[in-house]
């Protein structure tokens, strides 16, 4: 006997730049998307991922000029639309469209991957990279699981935030640098990612709220949660908050798993995580393999040591180059000759998300 | 019954900047290196590897200066010094000083790494990029192959080459933009780099004379050599030459092998290298492999198609960072991922240097 | 005795980011502005002004949707788009709305500002660069000298053109390397925008056709405009040109005059521009002299020889910013300390637009 | 009748690379230069004036071998050099060298160039950026005046610093982030010049100590020196002082002058000073008053208010490239208008070096 329940699809699609969103088009057209499905789109824009980096909101005025054609704007307004910029190295620029659909299906105890969002309201410019921005974050990710059905903080494997961050014009708004964490744009970022990342981990219990403080965010790298991927942007003041997990509640052939890279070379966790979900440890994925990899999305920064098991890098001195996009590069690499893919959700700047050096990474795929 | 033979010694260094030469004092005060056995001195410094790179000449002019207490100016000009800057992401700035010592061994049919070098005349400026440098090249390797004692051309692993580039005041110095191959400085590092790989691949038999010719120089990708390794400075005006490869005349401990990257996420070619090597074919070395790598060196790029396996990658069209940069990160998280290390001789602008968007990789290492 | 003839309103105006367009409605609602008049709407925004500057598509997107809830489709595609990247130094990023409004007037001798404008055909990838676009964009500078009224070629002050590029996207579908101009996106810009020069030259009588050929793009840099002014973007494939001079069929209070920078630091050409146009020769603007500045448009670009008076620059051999965003940057300086004022549209990249190193200057003012 | 006295000598020399110090050699050997006399040598260098900017520490390793053959290794270590690295837009790189000379000269009560000079003590790391610098390079420019025979603070014109920053090394030596004034590589190399320029403002009367404190470095831009031009660098750990001034002690054809830009489009404060200095009020300066400028000495900075007279600039927005280089070759745009020439000492991070977003300007001229 069936009974309606629901399921997460999940589709990666190209882009041949921020605003092309045809082939989203082209899905919906065809019937493969429903667009009152989508929860949330992703897209790995080809900007510096920094504080100027206007790919991420000519994608997002691509992707609503694009949908407003089958949804109203209230409908729109209560889609998430995360943009990480930066793709760095070989990594190609994609979207990954969340979409939910209602289906028939046959109960089963077992547990298929689920989705759920929330948005927060805006913070004003002196809350940013504060306790308010985590403790406001902390409760969205609380509604954002109840949406998604699961109860159980262990069934959470990936919590992709997009949230503010502080500009020059902000700072004045504020009254000042006194007002603010900080007037430095791009530490702006950090401390943003930060606050939010803590706002998960105090979510899904990986801290105790006790160790909690504003003096933390962006000191204490031993404070972290392993499931946070933010990115910052200058394109929204709230944060907007996509939890994926495993849920008995859904149905359908997708799963997700998560490991944390440890450094930057942490290949073996990777395996590891590959091992789980798809029965590889060893080498490339086979393409029969790769084919069940429906997202692939990881966070990467560098070391604050300015050390990787105990040899220098460069990334922190190089006034050329932002280490957010040195980083994202060197773990794309790593990624790529792992899924021989380069479509990857590679995100920089992972404050409080994984251990310093190291981040979060998730693989949304299709089940056996 | 022991004869005197040669035996190959390298050293992999750290270096805190480019004028950083302590590491190498160290040792030649320790007894460990001798200055008058160096060969070679490669060097990964921390420059962005393009036109404006001076951490090159910074670097080779304080090891002259280093070495000029044990050294005359006659033995320091027979030295190749070969700096190739550029250490994104996780990358090491790192030494690795090739030395050739006399020892008293037992004759064993057991090849044994082998090395030779030369030094080419200065080029012209009108002659950079062209077949002049083409036909100087392979003759320089004919020249360092003997050296090395190594007939077989299959015995030569890797040819490590330092070349000149075109700058505003050598154009003027031509006689203007019509006598150069290219008044671009940045473009003349590649046809500088193609030139020379273009001539290992003459030397070494990979491609008839026949199929070389000016028009080929940076155009056609189907040509290239699966040993050379090319990187082009400000600071010289003709080629350094270092050949490595495996000869009975030699002997030691060390070997060399390599392989070539056909893109850039190929990690099971560099994972067919390493089996051939330590026996090691998945996954991150374990420590006792990996003491037994000496150096790792590798070429990258961006493939001039725009696409990695079908798959667009930005790195030709950012403006912001030069596709050397990317490539350079982008491959050396991936050999990170494999080597557990970030020492890695990564060297950018592959150039005729394996296939478009591949290069050559080799490995130096310590024979069970 | 009034008769109706027809006046240019020229609006300068701030934007937060590129997709700032509040300062635009606002005008529009207070009725300073009628959507239905304008002709061409140039933007100086904050990109690099090179190939993956997204700031100027993004610009005219958010411009064409705070539009179309007053235009049609069809008149909003009859609108001159004209972003140009980069805001180096303390240039200010900022609008320049030009508008044809219907009046009547007083006939009188005196000539005032007219526009016209016209938008080519999409040109294939490989015409990009060549005579093909050079030719057309003559055709199309004619055509809006007639819309403008002009008939002598010396009444003309400023022609803005917008023109395309080539990415590596378009190289495939142009059927490979051999097809295009060059393969290199950066050098596309520069050939496009020479190419777009050396048609208004044409069309202004400036060089004789006789001299024109494919060779002489991007080479000869003898042969240029003194009022051509041409910004390459990936967001088109024709040519939008917009025609700027002094008709007696107009009227109005508005002028423009013109200048040519010979080299990077000629500010005597500068201040002979005000003098005509202020009775301004010496120092900076007096602030009654600043109001009656409606914008001011300048080309700048590095020079080729690498020198500047006989003195040695860097900008062409810098791999970390491009040598348009240093010319645009010190040129913009050196207007800033005469005009006193940060909101000037100078422009990269003046391939036969003026001498090499110098570039047209043009000044849209009140007549006293 | 004639008695002994001192006058400052100054040499304009062009370079072709940091390591380029032919020009100097030139002039010892034609006896224009005498090595002994030589007190400082300031380089303008063609790195990115930033943390990883290596042309400085190159530059003075070529000056240091260069000299080594006239002067004892006491002898250089008692010279000041002094490399601001960063020749954005046209700038041109180049040497001062500044000498004293002991000549025979008619006493005289007009006042001549005189110069003085002082090298600080290393710097822990954890007491850049703060008082203990501060006051240590007041005593520092106490000495400089004393050597130069100034008594009256009114009589110094310029105090010229090269300063250390912090990096992740140091931060590590130093026991870790709670320990150092910052972490940021790049703004401590703010803190640096700011805590430098206010030991000027001290020991010059400029600021009372009384409002001098820890806390107010960095952040307080009301407080500034109106005459400092501090440089950080990774080369060194202490601070080079350099005080240049007039002084009736000393005789010669050479004076100073100085003023400070309001801001960054300050040109009227310029022509003051070049009013004063050799009679020229406006527009470009002739070629016999341009043969008269021995040096032209500045600071630059991005506001950090994010404006210039109300207008917004997106200096401090920009992650591809740094706001100092924006601010150098921006300001080098206007300076280089008014002299017509482009080998200017402009010198980027005026923190505390004159108001926010301006910076002092000196001006070294022969008298007429």
């Amino acid at each position: 006997m069936k009974t309606l329940t629901k399921e997460t699809r999940v589709h990666r699609l190209p882009m041949s730049g921020p605003n092309d969103t045809a082939a989203l088009a082209e899905k919906i057209t065809e019937g493969f998307i429903v667009p009152a499905g989508i929860v949330a789109i992703l897209g790995k824009t080809e900007g510096n991922g920094c504080v100027n980096d206007f790919t991420r909101g000519y994608a997002v005025q691509s992707l609503k000029t694009s949908l407003s054609q089958y949804l109203s704007q209230q409908a729109l307004s209560n889609i998430c639309f995360i943009m990480s910029g930066g793709t760095e190295g070989a990594l190609t620029p994609h979207w990954i469209v969340i979409e939910t659909v209602n289906i028939e299906a046959t109960p089963s105890a077992e547990k298929a991957l689920a989705v759920g969002h929330s948005i927060t309201r805006d913070f004003l410019p002196n809350e940013i990279g504060t306790n308010v921005q985590l403790d406001i974050v902390a409760e969205g990710v609380r509604a954002a699981m109840a949406e998604a059905d699961i109860n159980d903080t262990n069934d959470v494997h990936f919590v992709q935030i997009k949230c503010p961050l502080i500009t020059s014009e902000r700072v004045r708004k504020a009254g000042g640098a006194s007002e603010v964490a900080t007037t430095d744009t791009l530490k702006s970022m950090g401390l943003s990612r930060g606050a939010s990342a803590l706002g998960v981990a105090s979510a899904l219990g990986e801290i105790s709220d006790h160790f909690l403080s504003n003096a933390k965010i962006g000191t204490d790298t031993d404070l972290f949660s392993s499931r946070a991927s933010c990115s910052a942007g200058v394109e929204l003041m709230g944060c907007e908050i996509v939890v994926l997990g495993m849920s008995e509640m859904w149905s359908g052939p997708l799963a997700i798993e998560h490991t944390v890279m440890m450094d930057a070379i942490d290949m073996s966790s990777v395996l590891r995580l590959t091992d789980r979900a798809l029965g590889h440890s060893q080498g490339q994925l086979r393409e029969d393999q790769s084919q069940r990899v429906k997202a692939v999305l990881t966070k990467a920064e560098a070391a604050k040591s300015g050390f990787v098991r105990g040899q220098r890098h460069t990334m922190l001195n190089d006034s050329d180059v932002s280490s957010t996009r040195h980083a994202r590069g060197f773990v794309g690499g790593l990624l790529g000759g792992i899924f021989g893919d380069t479509a990857l959700f590679v995100s920089g700047g992972a404050e409080h998300q994984g251990p310093d050096g190291g981040g979060p990474c998730a693989l949304i795929y299709e089940k056996e």
